[in-house]
């Protein structure tokens, strides 16, 4: 069986002019990355700005399981089926984090024959936009400890600097350090750490923003620090909100590249999904309606973690609405969810699918509470069995879902025709769209309308701490934004271990973060790194490159 | 006065391709960055490597003073020049860093009439290329302690780890840190630091490298630790010099941009001066020696540091050899380094002209030293008076060397024409090109050459903690390369504040490290800092980008 890497380099890329042509960019609106990636120009969207909005499609899934799910590969499958329809598609997907492409994952931009490329370029630097937001983020920083070094006039409280330092590597020895040590002429010794840079509030930020201007503001709003009498302190106070902005000036702008089959794929900006709200680019996906007529997008992790945050926080922000949502899963990760182990999911198990189904329907409820119609894609695997699959559409079909078989991995757009015909039928639906909370709600309010409607928990506890935290913040008027979610993407729940559909539990938040830069609060359940580390074997140990530039090692 | 982006932004560029044009690489051969910036791919290498050299002028200078020297203007105004005459030409010049342009500089892409455009590109994030470099050393170090996380299979002695972390900012408070904090889960506790990323070995292998391969060869050999029997521990035991190769695929390949006239400019690389050797890479140049029939590149601060190391690594490890060489002066500078202070530097004084002098006329004999001829190009300044140039002139005749007046700031190429003809006319004399030392010296012996010639020095002393050092990389055998020196650039002695031309004073070595991929030992003296901080008011106070995507603040 070849690799992704392999598949992708047999692939005859067009140049991308070709591709923007089939959304009617001209190769003036065009910045070129080499040949086959190219920035999208604040011209385009003045051009298209006043059109009708495409169908806008979500791509989600079951929580994840290490038997894998394939989100990207569906959105990039289910994107050249429509196109294959003779649709004007376009897909629009997150730029995957260099710390996972070394460390566990190897690449992530699709799998098989639903691939975006160049998936090398897109893997690694790609055009830049992670390395503006590294650089953005640790001038900031490199400001903040500054400030202090040169008398510190705003009377920064060194105890109560909020804004770390980023990497986009997983490097778990830089997640609690000392710095400014060797005396007087090297800064202020202060405890603080580094984050992996998906995780950066600037990444929320570039992935909010609806202009460079309102990304200045957003930039300017940030808080770094508290002072000593624990007044707020934003980035603007230092001066160097242009600074920062002016280094986002090519990062803000949507990239384009194409699937394996040519298909136009937006990709841009990318979020963790469980610190931050885990979607691409408010920017990109406004392009993308306004130039194709289906817009195919995903969201990170599960149904509870992405697609809610994607619903709650950049739906609201940027006024859209999606027409239908397809959630992805596997009979496999069914199972899995069932109890049965990863070594056994080749074995038929109906108790265990039953089971395991429980997570499915639960998170079809989930998006029908959000008024969405529903479609169900269940990723092919050999091993799957007809009484299987049956299994699974009955009991979709009972919650009045559509069920799809895609075998896109291992077709391409072809294996995705079925699903992109109930997918299109879903999205012509009448549509009920609604948050779950209201804004103006208090925090606890809006974090137990989330846990019972979307987790299936009872409720919400707040550790001592985060009441502390609670409290300051309504003191400092910065409640009444969204909550972002940081839970483990694994359960339903804040415990990663309780898999299928977990009932009755609460949900513990032990911390609160102000994202006043990027308009919402974060409210961290159970144990959330935000650095991740490397593995025992990184993937980095597989990949090379050889003199003539050919690439092994990326999958 | 218009500012430096005030006059590049009223610059009509033209497209990349057209530039490249210029030099016979056709647009397959290009992957373009926007419409004005292009790497240059191994075909054109392959195309044209085996033909002739054009001519090599390499440009130095008198040791900077904050009078401004102007050798990176007078580098792009003596290539615009040339290609006035009708010379094919190219300037190969360094990459600006991040740290120092939001740091006190501002930028660094020429100035007034005489620049590279697109100069807020090539200011910020350019083509990635030092975003490269910060991502693969970042990812080496987060291998290396996960390797201790891991079990330490190699036996790391953790107080013996010398491949720190690097950050392409200006931030002292990561110059002194401890990682690894919090427990177990978390690493282990260590001391250590950040660089710049300009102080990466990695910086000095990219500019060094001659191909991909001979750059996977030398990333291998870098010495990152040191077991705890003392043996050197390199970066292919931890078995991702791969992964770090795959991510310099693309910035192994030089960048071409334009002056404001329009001459074909490689941009590529840009090694610290003071820690390492300081001029942009020996691909860049070697492209444009066969793409031009003269190539003018420069070298980092005054003839002592860069010239020096150009000479006796550059052009040792790439077999290069310049035909002529350039000293850059200001009549201003020369006054402050007579002594005046820079509040009077308006004043005639012939004293203090004659005092500064001798720095000038010192960098004049060691050029000679390693028998090269050499023009002196005086910086012009409205406050120059005749009596002042006519003396100038007449010191430098005395010992052999040509002088002219260089005009490029205010006027472009047009102010240069005067110095190209005479730089033209050195570059035809017979040569006789030599080194300062033989490798096969010892490591003092090397230092000793480079003080007595170079430096004007009597000799070198080493403190007993880098007699320690010297007799560990003996004892391993590693002496036998180039010595890279680490040395104030506003002396020729290791004390900046000895302006002039100092005498009878000796160099203290304090620490030797060994960049054994690289490929040279990087004697330190005085106190080199490998992580500047910054100023009270950092220039990035200044810097602002409206919505129109105009761009102020950057000179």
């Amino acid at each position: 069986m070849k690799s992704d890497v392999e598949i992708a380099q047999e692939a005859t890329m067009r140049p991308i002019g070709e591709i923007a042509a089939k959304l009617g960019i001209t190769d003036d609106e065009l910045e070129l990355y080499g040949k086959y990636k190219a920035k999208v120009t604040p011209e385009t969207w003045q051009r298209v700005k006043d059109r009708p909005n495409g169908k806008l499609i979500l791509v989600t899934a079951i929580n994840p399981t290490p038997a894998g799910e394939g989100k990207t590969t569906t959105s990039v499958g289910l994107a050249d089926a429509f196109a294959r329809q003779g649709k004007k598609t376009a897909v629009a997907l997150r730029e995957p984090s260099l710390g996972p492409c070394f460390g566990l994952k190897g690449g992530a931009a699709g799998g098989g024959y639903a691939q975006v490329v160049p998936m090398e370029d897109i893997n690694l630097h790609f055009t830049g936009d992670f390395h503006a937001i590294t650089t953005a983020h640790n001038l900031l920083a490199a400001v903040i400890d500054n400030h202090i070094q040169q008398g510190n006039a705003l009377d920064i409280d060194v105890r109560r600097i909020v804004w770390k330092r980023v990497l986009d590597l997983n490097d778990r020895a830089l997640r609690h350090i000392v710095i400014g040590l060797g005396g007087k002429a090297h800064g202020t010794p202060r405890e603080t750490g580094f984050d992996i840079t998906v995780a950066s509030e600037m990444m929320a930020i570039l992935c909010l923003a609806t202009s460079l201007e309102d990304m200045k503001k957003r930039l300017g709003e940030i808080i770094v620090a508290y002072s000593r009498d624990g007044r707020a302190i934003r980035a603007k106070e230092l001066g160097v909100t242009g600074a920062l902005t002016l280094l986002f000036k090519d990062a803000i702008k949507p990239n384009l590249v194409q699937t394996l089959e040519g298909t136009p794929a937006f990709i841009h900006g990318g979020p963790f999904a469980n610190i931050a709200h885990g979607c691409n680019s408010v920017m990109a996906t406004k392009y993308a309606l306004k130039l194709a007529d289906y817009v195919v997008t995903e969201a990170g992790f599960g149904a509870d973690l992405g697609a809610e945050k994607f619903l709650d926080i950049k739906c609201r922000f940027a006024g859209l609405a999606p027409d239908a949502v397809v959630i992805v899963a596997t009979v496999r990760a069914l199972k899995m969810h069932g109890g049965l182990p990863k070594a056994e999911l080749e074995k038929v198990d109906m108790a265990a699918l039953e089971k395991g189904l429980a997570n499915l329907t639960k998170h079809i409820e989930s998006i029908h509470a959000f008024g969405l119609p529903v479609v169900v894609a269940v990723n092919a695997f050999p091993t799957d069995t007809p009484e299987e699959l049956a299994f699974v559409e009955e009991k979709c079909t009972a919650l009045g879902a559509e069920v799809a078989l895609s075998e896109v991995w291992a077709k391409g757009g072809e294996g995705g025709l079925a699903l992109a015909e109930k997918v299109a039928a879903a999205a012509e639906k009448p549509s009920d769209f609604h948050f779950i909370y209201d804004t103006a709600q208090s925090i606890p309010e809006k974090i137990t309308a989330i846990t019972r409607t979307i987790y299936g928990g009872e409720g919400v506890d707040f550790t001592p701490a985060a009441q502390k935290q609670l409290a300051e913040i309504e003191a400092l008027g910065l409640d009444k934004m969204p909550v972002c979610m940081a839970k483990t993407q694994y359960s339903l729940s804040d415990d990663a271990a309780k898999l299928g559909r977990p009932e009755g539990f609460r949900i513990t938040v032990r911390e609160l973060r102000v994202s006043a830069g990027a308009g919402f609060i974060v409210a961290l359940t159970g144990n959330i790194l935000t650095m991740p580390g490397l593995p025992k074997h990184p993937a980095a140990e597989n990949m090379d490159i050889d003199e003539s530039g050919k690439i092994t090692g990326l999958f």
